[in-house]
């Protein structure tokens, strides 16, 4: 009888292959290193895992990343909550936050509408924006991805807050943002210009 | 006050970049992908990588794999004792093992004799594979890899043996396998081919 390798390293191989970018090949080179790197390392990551899936969860009141109930920005009681900024991801309130010139509050969406996807305006947080809209806020700033899903998402969620909040400004992130691409990698500057050049939707 | 990702988010990218080939934004996806995937997906790359930075350890006898204090081709009493192969690292083993032609047991070195990156012989397990040489062995295989410094580690090697234990038939695996490569990654032909034809060293 031949012998594979010892079942702890082909199930960490195995588990290690589920990584998004991580083929077979280099989820076995990952499970060596596991062997033989210090255990505090092997630890270390082991332990952040758990750590970021049970202690990071959506705000309640916007939907970015939160360590409790609330994100830090919405816990901040500087932050003026009369404008709210709307991003599909999570990741898109850093890239303002880098920016580091607004100072409002955001609304994460979750995504953009994409019906060849299966991604319906009800599987957004479209009515919970809705909902928040007409508790005092001013001004809702669109900032979805500059290409198709997030166009028709921006026209879609202004359809709804102009019908359900009519007194709210609704305003467009200035283009400047490179068409096509993805919100997220935008530079600070280029996205700091977008932000100034806002416009009336 | 600008905000940053919730310290336990930042934390995993940071812990996940230590894994070879990981930069950091490879690490932050996988961070992302981490608060996204199926709880249990996560607390599996979690456990899994303790389990085998714990459970797996260098077999006591010939420092492959091994799930206990023996690998299992040492624990096996159908192979043949009196035959050892020599390789540099455990996923050597394995690569014969997949060939399923070799019958005898090995010896794995821990690397190559390479002065210029700091290995010297007393850095390999040389002398432990001396000391098992001498009680009974009839024929070792150098399988060092087929480059500059497995040469290098092969040839010190013999020496060795003949020079402690003289009787003892050493052999070098055919050519046949690609010059500059790492035995690891032949195909099982071609690593069938080179045991086959051995000769003397």
């Amino acid at each position: 009888m031949a012998y594979g390798y010892p079942k702890p390293l082909e199930a960490l191989a195995r588990a290690l292959g589920r990584l998004p970018g991580v083929g077979p090949r280099t989820a076995a080179r990952m499970a060596f290193w596991a062997l033989r790197a210090p255990a505090e390392h092997v630890r270390e990551i082991s332990e952040a895992l758990v750590a970021a899936r049970e202690g990071v969860r959506p705000c309640r009141a916007c939907g970015a990343l939160a360590e409790g109930d609330r994100c830090a920005v919405c816990a901040d009681p500087a932050r003026d909550r009369a404008t709210v900024c709307v991003v599909e991801h999570p990741q898109d309130v850093l890239a303002f936050e880098r920016v580091g010139t607004f100072r409002g509050l955001y609304h994460v969406l979750g995504g953009a509408i994409a019906p060849l996807d299966g991604v319906h305006p009800e599987d957004l947080r479209i009515e919970p924006l809705v909902a928040r809209v007409r508790e005092g806020v001013v001004e809702v700033i669109l900032a979805t991805d500059p290409n198709t899903d997030g166009e028709t998402t921006a026209l879609y969620v202004a359809d709804r807050i102009r019908e359900a909040a009519p007194g709210v400004r609704i305003t467009r992130l200035a283009h400047g943002l490179p068409v096509g691409g993805d919100l997220e990698y935008a530079d600070a500057l280029t996205l700091g210009k977008a932000l100034e050049g806002r416009r009336s939707a």
